[in-house]
């Protein structure tokens, strides 16, 4: 086995999420960043990348010259693959050129701003048929895979309702403007799409309700809000969700949960049975049987499914985070190029990532939600159609 | 000081809030059960009343027998106040007739079953000047008097947001028709009302919110839904609120929540902080403020507000539970009676309960919620306009 | 049934205790107040007794006056049973008395102050056959009930560890000698006997032990500790046990753990799972089998054993507390009493409370403890050989 | 800033230590893993060390021959650095060989077998003045930072009581001789040491004391025991602590904690108040202050100490677990010696990590708990006079 030449377009310095993407490939010891566009000042890129070891010819000024100079490499040299880590707007151009160029993507979410992008995306890469990532990262901890693998696999009978909350509490005050430049370009239409925390924090919310139960939404009623006097996005959003088959749904975020942090929780009820998942407890899920005593299954517990497993690295009772689940997105990612390196098959149980269906879904959804929430009709129809 | 004569209309054997109306008036040492309609059938009633250490000749056969019998009694052996703890359909009929005789009335929730019966029962109270208290029993929790004491005090700053879940799992199956008298009034709409899960703990949910908070509801969008078949009412139901001001609310109950138990909780988002409260650890409220530490405030401790103080009977950390929340209603409505009787002014950290008021409210909520649930419009208008 | 006719020694206003037993009482539903000895000066004992319902002539200056004046009552007016609950000092001569008498005792723990006080009151209540209950009233809660139930029943294989820590931090300051009372009084040695923290709360941790195992103690090593100056006896111990058969044991209890409220929990590890109870969220147990998921039993459950559901008086998820633990072992002396009187068996699930060898017991194990902590050898034998 | 070169003594296929001590390196992007001998054999360990990227000819099969090789290099390719994660009875002559190169070392806990062998190590660093770290890895917790911080900062007045309990489960049964590598040598007194559980998790624990309180153990009294039948060391251990000053502790550790996981919990009661930290849940600590609510103190938050803010590495809510502890400590250690590469001062809210005095500490602690539990003595004095 041999390292992944991977190369990353944004997340210079003060970045959260770029650092994130590296820390995440380092836990994997699957990848070695070799290129990257960290910065649209060319000298600043390339002082930031001679910080992570990466050659100073290596470190472009822009995307566009990290792409040309990369293609212009020997195969066995070049990138085998680009993480985006850029604010929402450059996803497009950028995710755009280096699909269209076969080089495999994994992009941050919300994918784009439109669903027209994400078509085009579509098509792009149905072409090309390179592997392209989104990361929704709360899908990689092990008790959200448990916990889709156990309703997929009707443990808890038929799906009857779905809840989600997101509560954070950062940009309770204005502080975009402020210095701050996490708030600053999530809080600008133009860096961030049509939606505040509905882009950046609901499009996590609905991955999580999708991944987890394979529910399709039928329609939504949304209520948004922006609640800081002076944001141009809304920083609230509470949602009534119907499903394909008659399950309902409950989908709250809001980023003026003052002095909250991440609370993003998952609650699931069935015919037969409940769950509970908490991201900031990540490390177990909570199961409710219709009788009996509740249970609490917990991350490296020999009785989870085979693919909560292969996203455990650490015994039991060992916490792993956020960071970790990033990884494990990686390592699906990982799996599945080195695999086609090797010419076999990737292993199921670990090949495991959002695809680009699931961000144009998310995509769709955000504008779907966007439309429910200037409507004066309850129900705006939310069906996703593909590509 | 002596003890409060009281009657009990309803709550005969295997009755379960009669039980805990009485376990709640033992805590207090301040009532003596000495007179009850426990049963339509004479002799029934009479068997229960002796096992209470009730006289034989008030145990009545019907609540119409007891306000007679009672009535005719003189005045210092006659009952001081009666508890309602039917099922919902009779209370409007014997709420209305003890009141109209000034009997002091405590009723259970919801209050009845038409905003018209409860213009009524305020025109009538607003005749007689007797007190008339409905047992919207979580807000004597202390934890929820001192959320409603810090919201109120200002102390989280101007409310943005509340959401307040009640989840229950105890109607996931077909329980009515199976021999379990709960399940058998609760989805009969002849004896519950228009509605199921809404009336039953939806009514909780709203009182907890006005009592806490103290906003003015103006719109609900309301999803209710069936989801056991067969069953006449709802057992699930999900609401956007909108609330004067442009405070923003989710509530949402259910009684197919598989597994779960009595889930109410409680969070509050204000500018300036945030609070959570979880009925199934009713002794802690957790308080987030903008910066610094989260604060668990506990039961008991001597730095919470005057009520909370007053609403407590063990020291800290000897868990107080469901009944004894109960009981301090009753402690609320001794208070007053007793103040009365005494001609001094009740302590007010005491004397609380919630009114008739509340009552009315909560019913006009429930039309509300039904109202919207069956219309294609986002937003129902629902503020409750008073008698 | 007709109520159990009562009296209470000890228990006047302030009291902590004597106001626990008595709503307690309230809660059974099974008991009238009807005598009381509950200040040594007569007036004031009438005075507080006419708060409680009690006739004047029934309200004594003392416990000798009320002994005699009962005894001196018909039987059927004569009260069937007393509650002591005063300092422990007076434990002995009251419940001697009371005991020779053939008069039924409720006295609270630590039962007397020596082992001698303690075999004579054995001796003598073999000679009456009279009922003897000690208020060890942690065992009165259900989960406590359910964990006892799953030990001795086998289900976590053989007991290899036990270990319970009770912490509290209300003595983390000279209280004593500023106006409160239970400081006071527990830190005198003449009024609490020859342990502070070992006899007020660490009795409850021997009693927890005992009573959820079985297992018979062998031997103690104790370290007492003192830790705020001028406090006349232990604030703080620490212990380590051997049990006959092998299993070894944790027992600390601290009375100036700064800031923690009643934080008592139990865990006991064996062969093939392990518990955890913790008090002051005493509705759920914490089950750890060798393998697969935690369970986490919640009281009210109907797959507890029989005396756990025996013990659940509202709905699971409608929080049960310290009063209504206590009130447990009142239902448990009623039942016994009551079926006495009625010429039948009780049921088994019912009639349970702490006995008079359970409090002898505790008093020998206060005093082996103290006894280790002066001593310069490791263990100390501790094994209670009975009366 | 460029990246260590850094070599590998252990830590070969299956082995559970290695890969975290890699990972943990990959999460700090300061490390470049150049060099090991991760076998006995050497045709595995190049097998091995081509799957982590390590040139064929830098993948040695003894750890003498990595020594020999990697000193014969020029010193710009030269690792810079050794990490030994062998079993604990190679630490000692591999840490001796690479010590006395001057190579710095970071070493698994426990350091060695003996305090010979500690003082050994001591008299060779003080010579060298190399670096040398033992990866007490909790110590790395942001949170654990924080409460030492608090307690060396005087927030909870002295320090009354420490209690430190760590309870697994993974040795409930004889895993040793099934296969489990893990539990072959942790059992085995001639790779593990004289102590079994003790040594492994019992080291922890009094580091975590000694850390965070900064304490001076004086004596210990052990109760040692071995309950799998068969088993060669400890399995289970209970301490009392007396400490200088007058402090009290308790600490007990378990692998027969039959389905628990890695339940290490410390409590810390001061004179002005107490906390409580649980690695389990790492990312809060919750503090107790005399009077007031509690305090949950939460990983990230701006109100922390600078150090555990420096050991923080994603916003709060965003949980961090073991791994990023364990990277914490090698952060210490990069910024420690790039310093000095740089000709700097290290930043001290940065360069933290145990050190050798730590670890030469832990292995008298370990032989004081093992001469205490064989003594008939209650005490055996225990404090570490140092080198």
């Amino acid at each position: 086995m041999t390292r992944l030449r991977w190369g990353m377009v944004g997340g210079g310095p003060g970045a959260f999420i770029g650092a994130v993407h590296r820390r995440a490939t380092g836990l994997t010891e699957q990848y070695e960043l070799v290129a990257g566009a960290f910065s649209g000042d060319a000298e600043r890129s390339r002082a930031f990348g001679q910080t992570l070891g990466i050659a100073a010819d290596r470190s472009y000024g822009s995307w566009e010259a990290m792409l040309e100079g990369e293609l212009a490499l020997p195969e066995h040299l070049r990138i085998q693959g680009v993480s985006i880590v850029t604010p929402n707007h450059m996803h497009y151009p950028v995710a755009r050129a280096f699909a269209q160029a076969s080089i495999p993507v994994v992009c941050d979410k919300p994918l784009v701003h439109t669903s027209e992008q994400a078509a085009d995306l579509l098509r792009i890469v149905a072409g090309t048929g390179s592997l392209f990532a989104v990361t929704y990262n709360y899908t990689g901890y092990p008790m959200v895979r448990q916990a889709r693998d156990l309703v997929r696999g009707g443990v808890l009978g038929e799906v009857r309702k779905v809840q989600v909350l997101y509560n954070q509490g950062w940009l309770s005050t204005r502080l975009e403007g402020q210095g701050n430049p996490q708030a600053d370009w999530r809080t600008d239409p133009r860096r961030s799409g049509i939606a505040g925390a509905m882009g950046d924090i609901g499009s996590h919310a609905e991955n999580l309700i999708a991944t987890v139960t394979g529910l399709t939404l039928e329609a939504v009623c949304a209520d948004l809000t922006t609640f800081v006097p002076g944001r141009a996005l809304d920083d609230d959003a509470s949602l009534l969700l119907r499903f394909q088959g008659g399950a309902r749904g409950l989908l709250a975020v809001s980023q003026i949960a003052c002095g909250l942090e991440n609370d993003l929780s998952l609650q699931v009820f069935g015919t037969r049975g409940s769950l509970r998942w908490q991201q900031e407890t990540p490390n177990h899920l909570d199961v409710f049987p219709l009788e009996g005593p509740q249970q609490r299954w917990t991350r490296g517990n020999s009785a989870l499914s085979p693919s909560a497993q292969a996203a455990s690295h650490v015994p039991s009772g060992h916490p792993e985070g956020f960071t970790e689940a990033f990884a494990n997105l990686y390592r699906g990612v990982a799996e599945t190029l080195l695999a086609q390196q090797e010419g076999r098959t990737p292993d199921p149980q670990i090949a495991q990532f959002p695809t680009l269906e699931d961000g144009a879904r998310g995509v769709h959804f955000i504008e779907k939600t966007v439309e429910s929430a200037s409507s004066t009709q309850k129900w705006t129809h939310a069906r996703w159609e593909g590509n």
